[in-house]
């Protein structure tokens, strides 16, 4: 079995987050100055790692093995969000960076093959997952030609260009030569630490369904119109709101999750009843009957403010994303390694958050392996995991690619 | 009795109209070079009605009587709210046009003297009321160097010199040269017209109470944080605003008004759990026992939120206004006017918005009359009035300030 070296995947870690250091996290937004050097740097430690290496026209890093047969792809994202932690995607891309070294440095994994991947903007700077779903031909150009960056409005082609990945081949996946992706990432959440486990199994990537809920009254003075004769906007935002809070803990799964993220009062100001309002909300889950359900109950609470009245509310499907199952034998084979490596502190577990093994997952079998964040903190500068955690998530990886190449 | 000039005085605010039109109302904010040009022009109808106009150092129109003696002083502001009606202030700055010039006509209103202003930016587009405070010797000349444009942060200061007031003299009321002030507004509500009155006789200026409510607890992600360990600062909001439309009913007067106005949620990304969130939130009331008991009740309210948890919340007081009581004499000499003109007609009402009228009223007496509102539409450019109504109300304007002089 493959071993890994556990102060060269640290030393590794602490490197690449020297690249946008902020804090004790990274601010490495996708395409910057400081992602760009960092892709520039992992294309190197693939090349000393006897790995071909390239960055091609979306910016994913690539290193191919140059064993020859079937091969397993490794690896996550390692841009970041904004001030953000300096593990998160950064860690499966070291992760496939080990299990690569190891597995060739290992005396009986003669003949196994692991490529090794960083993909371009995992976290949605530009657009949705647009690396992996590159590399799996699900990115046509007018969408390249469309994009821009949510921050700043750089358009993504500009910015490609600025990084010098313009006019490169976006290099594809080919799933017949393929075995299937490995990813690994800090879990995001507590549930690992709350129960004093090292290791989850993802057996799902959850749905997200995301609406927005318009409401209209009548925009009025605020001193001068009586309660009696108004149209709220956002009293009736806020009605609906706390509706839904009473209403989706009896119809929710033991996983399910909702959220509001975005409240607009129009227009905003101290002394005007908001004649408009705006909500973004969202919910996730892991199971399709269950989403179904949810919409179904958003939908009758939407039917009963508008009975109410006096505003009119309406509600708008931005997004309905469908649960992505991990493969089956690759969930089992991380079960093994993580019961070899950690006997009894690891469990299955679906992943709330999205991750590009959801787009693998739509070409070869995919699965992710998630170790623990300390107080599930996430997409924050303080975003941290223990070494010793750190280090076991990457010896069970590299056991778990092993068994899977000889399966 | 004087008796007013129907054609006259529409001709007068239809005229006013033309500066800075926008669909059927005015886009006139202070200072600019529309508000600049009507404010020349209501100088030159004052110079033309046999009154000295001047503009003085803060924008304020003042046309004085040549006639010796006591005299009240009658009008309102002449700039507008963004795109907003024809009315509001403009049709009390040409009552009190209208006014001087029938009592001059007036056969029997020799030395009855009329002066007439037209306050600058009582719309708050650089402060609260500034211009009437600037005639009360209520504006220091230190608040003028802070104040900046709400909507593009232009000074004061620069504003005035662009305007070409800077540098004037600002022109100071005489309280013991002058009887008091009348003021005719639109009523910006709908309670005159739902009740079918053509007159309201303002008993009071509600007082006006606002509070920052902060929220805080922990931001983080919306797919890995379970709805158990969440602390959700939107959510703590929605309870709270819900909560205080539940309760304030229970506590409110018959005319009590209370309004959440803009509600932000930090960061405000749909798949990020509020970390903070704030809500501007203000009640009014003229009667000021009630006001303490609205502003326990809103201190229960945070207190209560704060023992449910998990989010901590926080009231900050942003001001705290008195109620101005109308003069009982003028307010009598107005029902008089208005039972002759329109037997039956006219009520007593307190005013819900705030009016030049209440920064005099610390000076000398003052009172206010409010005309229909079509539909209570006010602040927004479909804001009218019914052209018998108008008449109707400069009217009583000119026969209750008659009765004042003469008493």
């Amino acid at each position: 079995m493959p071993s890994i070296d556990a102060a060269r995947v640290m030393a590794d870690l602490r490197h690449l987050a020297t690249f946008g250091a902020y804090k004790t996290g990274v601010h490495r937004p996708t395409y910057s100055p400081q992602d760009v050097a960092a892709r520039h740097w992992l294309a190197e430690r693939m090349q000393d790692a006897g790995l071909a290496p390239v960055i091609d026209g979306i910016g994913n890093v690539i290193g191919r093995s140059p064993v020859e047969g079937p091969r397993l792809l490794v690896g996550s994202h390692s841009e970041s969000q904004n001030h953000a932690g300096w593990l998160d995607g950064a860690l499966g891309v070291i992760y496939g960076l080990e299990v690569a070294r190891a597995i060739r440095e290992a005396p009986d994994a003669a003949g196994l093959a692991v490529d090794v991947v960083s993909f371009a903007d995992e976290e949605g700077h530009y657009g949705a997952l647009i690396g992996s779903r590159s590399l799996c031909g699900l990115l046509e150009e007018e969408e390249i030609d469309r994009l821009t960056n949510r921050s700043d409005g750089t358009p993504l082609r500009a910015a490609l260009e600025s990084a010098g990945f313009a006019g490169r081949p976006r290099e594809q996946l080919k799933p017949e030569r393929c075995r299937g992706f490995l990813e690994a990432h800090i879990e995001q959440g507590d549930a690992l630490e709350s129960t004093n486990l090292k290791l989850g199994i993802v057996t799902s990537i959850v749905a997200i369904w995301q609406y927005r809920i318009h409401f209209e009254g009548e925009q009025n003075h605020a001193g001068t119109t009586r309660m009696a004769t108004r149209k709220d906007a956002g009293h009736a935002l806020v009605r609906l709101a706390a509706a839904i809070d009473r209403r989706f803990p009896e119809v929710a799964g033991e996983r399910t999750v909702w959220t509001t993220g975005r409240i607009t009062l129009d227009p905003g100001a101290p002394s005007i009843i908001p004649g408009r309002a705006e909500m973004l909300f969202q919910f996730r889950d892991a199971d399709p009957d269950r989403l179904v359900l949810l919409e179904r109950t958003l939908e009758q609470l939407v039917e009963a403010a508008n009975e109410a009245g006096p505003c009119r509310c309406r509600l708008e499907v931005m997004s309905r994303s469908v649960p992505k199952v991990m493969d089956p034998r690759f969930q089992d084979a991380l079960e093994a390694a993580a019961e070899r490596h950690a006997p009894g502190a690891h469990t299955r577990m679906p992943s709330g958050a999205g991750h590009d093994a959801q787009i693998l997952a739509q070409r070869v079998p995919a699965a992710m392996l998630f170790v623990p964040s300390i107080a599930g903190i996430s997409h924050h500068w303080r975003e941290d995991t223990k070494e010793e955690d750190i280090v076991l998530g990457c010896q069970v990886m590299a056991t778990a690619a092993a068994t899977i190449l000889r399966s």
